[in-house]
């Protein structure tokens, strides 16, 4: 076995602490990673503090990975040693199912297995995943960091970047069109970067006033106040695409009144309760309502090297390790712009 | 002007009651039809008593309107004095916009001329419906009859016809497909029928255990009644596309749940208040919410070619002008299978 230290919530109320645990040894297809940096996403929190169900404790949250391969196993062509690497939401799937065949291992049918929280095939035990010094995952769910990005401010994109590129991608954004992004946080601002360079010309929502210089810095072409009604009347009819970003309970009739005809507005992020949907907004002009959900690994290679090739990253704050608590109060009061990525260095240090 | 009897209401709590009036005289583009039958649509209901927002008075309803050419302007190509022809919801629209000039009418930018209600651009004055003896419409948005259609029958096809047809089009629904119909009534009963023609495998669900067998005999290859938990949970994740046809509040969430990755469920009806929808339906399979409003002229033509081609009319009861009321009555009460249609002849009897 391979030891590893990171840090673990024993319980939905204690803080992340120091934990140390073993990584499993390499199958003949899996790389070990040793981590240099880790994103802190949203979901991380909810699952620390059980608020998506019971979590399985001790758990080492983090699927926002970038690291250096370390050994790879005896059948591996696509890494080999001193490679960058990094790892998103999940670690495996069926691959045998028809989304798994297609590439969208993200709707696997058997259920695929999380970068944590989730039964590791080879194991029987619960992943764990990011927030620890290395991580042995098979290659086929391992990326590759195209040169030339930054690798801390990669990390958000094995996340944020995926969960906004992929149904920008499905739903055909490009040149020629208005697209709206709802929510400037972690995945807002990676949407409008991506959005940008995909083409089309950017609006963004947000609810607050200070937001709207830093909005437009981020590549956005426009920038709505949301509370200003008159704003938001203006953009009546107008979209093509929105993407909703945001996770706290929020009108969604008054974004979909701004889609033209046969608009789609997708849903990423996931509000706690159902929100009241007007049937008349959507037969009006035949808009629809969709939700999207991570992407798959072939499309997050995709992403990766879109990413490269248009120069975005996340723009981050770099945390050390000993931060982590202090950071997840600042992430519930959305403090942050737009991404704490952990620095593994100081881990051990 | 032309002389015309109908039957009109005059305030919102006032019943149908006998009406005489003038139809304006024919343009050059104008066909004036004899009115032979006429369908009875819930909206009919709804605009008579003012429960889409305030009604113009006198309110002569009707939008599913079957008849014979009697009269036609100087430039009419497409109709002769004794042609069979039908109109729908819409008398007129811009022509000029994106939606008209691709043949989407009913979502003209500029808003249609709907067959009763709203202001024509001819005389100023609010149209009047098909509970008439006869109309003058443009022959542009006049439909022809296909012949071996049976006339009152087929009435019901120029709205709930026409509003299943689109989204199914839409939607493409085909040979292999999975296709839920949401409610047994007059629009629930025509998607079935047209869902079946177009080679779909068709789940209908139905709250009442009573409609199973009608629901297996108007074309459905299951009949699921939605009160059963079992039943329901057997469908989960397997179908296609789902029509949803019921207007009265229902939970959307508990069908969103039966659709297959990538999977969309179109609204027809218009529940009168906003429904809550779960964002964890919509993410976990990508899943889509959308609505959809009657269909275009030249989809209406293409819809009343395939139901002729298919033979495929409404089921109806034929009333006498007279009962008109009786009939409203029983519609509230979802007593008719599955559409009354006025006997035009009655009027004058």
């Amino acid at each position: 076995m391979i030891k590893s230290i990171g840090y673990a919530a024993t319980s939905s109320t204690a803080p992340l602490a120091p934990f140390s645990f073993e990584r499993r040894e390499l199958t003949a297809a899996d790389v070990q990673i040793e981590i240099l940096y880790c994103g802190v996403c949203h979901s991380d929190l909810h699952q620390v503090r059980s608020e998506w169900g019971a979590t399985p404790y001790p758990c080492v949250p983090g699927h926002e990975i970038v690291g250096r391969v370390v050994k790879v196993g005896s059948a591996v062509s696509k890494f080999k040693v001193g490679d960058m690497a990094a790892v998103g939401c999940m670690v495996d799937s069926c691959r045998q199912c028809s989304p798994c065949k297609e590439g969208e291992e993200q709707f696997c049918e058997k259920g695929m297995t999380w970068t944590y929280c989730s039964p590791d095939k080879h194991t029987g035990a619960f992943t764990l995943g990011g927030y620890s010094s290395t991580i042995v995952v098979d290659e086929a769910f391992t990326l590759k960091v195209p040169a030339g990005l930054d690798l801390a401010a990669a990390a958000p994109l094995l996340c944020a970047g995926i969960t906004t590129y992929s149904p920008l991608k499905h739903w055909k954004v490009g040149p020629g069109q208005r697209v709206g992004v709802v929510g400037l946080g972690g995945l807002g601002h990676m949407a409008v970067k991506i959005a940008r360079a995909m083409g089309a010309h950017v609006v963004l929502f947000t609810t607050s006033e200070s937001k709207r210089e830093d909005g437009l810095r981020l590549g956005a072409h426009e920038v709505v106040v949301s509370k200003n009604k008159d704003e938001m009347k203006a953009q009546r009819n107008s979209l093509n695409f929105i993407l909703d970003t945001v996770s706290a309970a929020h009108d969604l009739n008054a974004y979909l009144s701004l889609l033209k005809l046969d608009g789609t507005m997708t849903l990423v992020g996931l509000p706690p309760q159902p929100a009241p949907v007007s049937a008349f907004q959507l037969t009006a002009k035949r808009r629809q309502l969709a939700g999207s959900s991570i992407g798959g690994i072939a499309e997050t290679q995709e992403m990766l090297d879109f990413c490269a090739k248009h120069g975005i990253v996340s723009d981050i704050e770099l945390i050390p390790m000993q931060q982590i608590n202090e950071a997840y109060e600042r992430l519930v009061k959305g403090d942050v712009k737009y991404r704490f990525v952990i620095d593994m260095a100081t881990l051990s240090a």
